[in-house]
């Protein structure tokens, strides 16, 4: 299995984080990002959405971050990670569309405009990002996990663009909840980092 | 099943969508949105978010028409609208994420401004929608729907807010792929619209 990668993308780190936990290998190709590969030839025949992550597993090709999310689960997972239980899997379901929409419009767009210069509206991100964060740190002081009182596939898709958050000036500090969340994913067997998240990254601050 | 609606909500028409093209029959319960009944201490007990559609089934209470359209397809409407082979399901989930994110960002936000006078950048929305249609529309030349070769939640999920996009000033006479597509979806059985998509909605403008 091919993952068309970034390791400073929040979305490709998504598919990494699932894939440790389940102990599936990923053949990683990293994407030259800064010199636009992927709205290069080859890659926008793979994702004409000219967007990474893109996966490949045989014939099979898909983009998006939360599509990869339920096709590994799916195959790979088994039930711990993407419940097959109507009820429980839309509970997932509701996260993978805040990971769509409210955590792409708030930490993770705030990001690219602060470390990456895209152009934008930084203010609308922040508060777009603490009316989110409210809600899911009002959600999780009544829930260990984000859905199915257990570590899915929603955690994978909410906790990249938070645990990075701070490089777009988004303060988390105050969350207490989504602090303590965190730790409990930090602390699963098969977890890994991503660069700004890791304890290493801090070297030089001390 | 109860479904807290509103008739002129693309995300509401969503389930009522589905919900009659698996003939499961929904409990319409009206919602004053004019009067932010949405942000009442009863509805935000349901949903937090303070959005509708909100649903209920017994003790099932869901947000998130995305979330609901997997939940009523996974329980009542069998594998036909939701595959639950990995590769099909996830062919099917980009596209949720898609009506997530860059359909609620174009066309949906577009009709808000317009219609709602919501405050937004309106020549914003008009830009994502015309990306977004674009790509689709070439999805759509070489594809009968969106998801699995057949229809599917992905479809249910995707045509409400293309259906009255013209209502926010977004043009799709020039995407014949997808006209020909949501003349597909509108001559299955079971198909219902919604103000503003159904042929009655003209009758003052003949």
């Amino acid at each position: 299995m091919k993952l068309y990668d970034l390791d400073l993308s929040g979305n490709c780190y998504k598919v990494r984080l699932l894939a440790s936990f389940i102990h599936t290998p990923l053949n990683i190709i990293p994407v030259d990002f800064m010199q636009g590969e992927h709205k290069g030839e080859k890659l926008m025949q793979l994702n004409p959405w000219g967007e990474i992550p893109i996966f490949e597993d045989e014939d099979v090709v898909l983009r998006d971050a939360q599509a990869i999310l339920v096709y590994l689960a799916n195959k790979y997972g088994g039930e711990a990670w993407w419940p097959s239980e109507a009820y429980l899997q839309a509970e997932v379901m509701q996260w993978l569309s805040v990971a769509s929409n409210e955590i792409q419009h708030g930490p993770n767009m705030a990001r690219l405009i602060k470390k990456f210069g895209l152009p934008g509206d930084h203010a609308q991100c922040i508060a777009n990002s603490n009316k989110i964060l409210t809600l899911i740190d009002n959600h999780l002081s009544k829930n260990y996990w984000l859905a199915a009182n257990r570590p899915t596939i929603a955690d994978c898709a909410i906790y990249p663009y938070i645990s990075v958050a701070y490089e777009g000036d988004v303060e988390i500090v105050q969350y207490t909840n989504i602090n303590a969340w965190m730790l409990r994913l930090e602390q699963l067997p098969g977890y890994i980092s991503m660069p700004g998240n890791s304890p290493t990254d801090n070297v030089c601050d001390s």
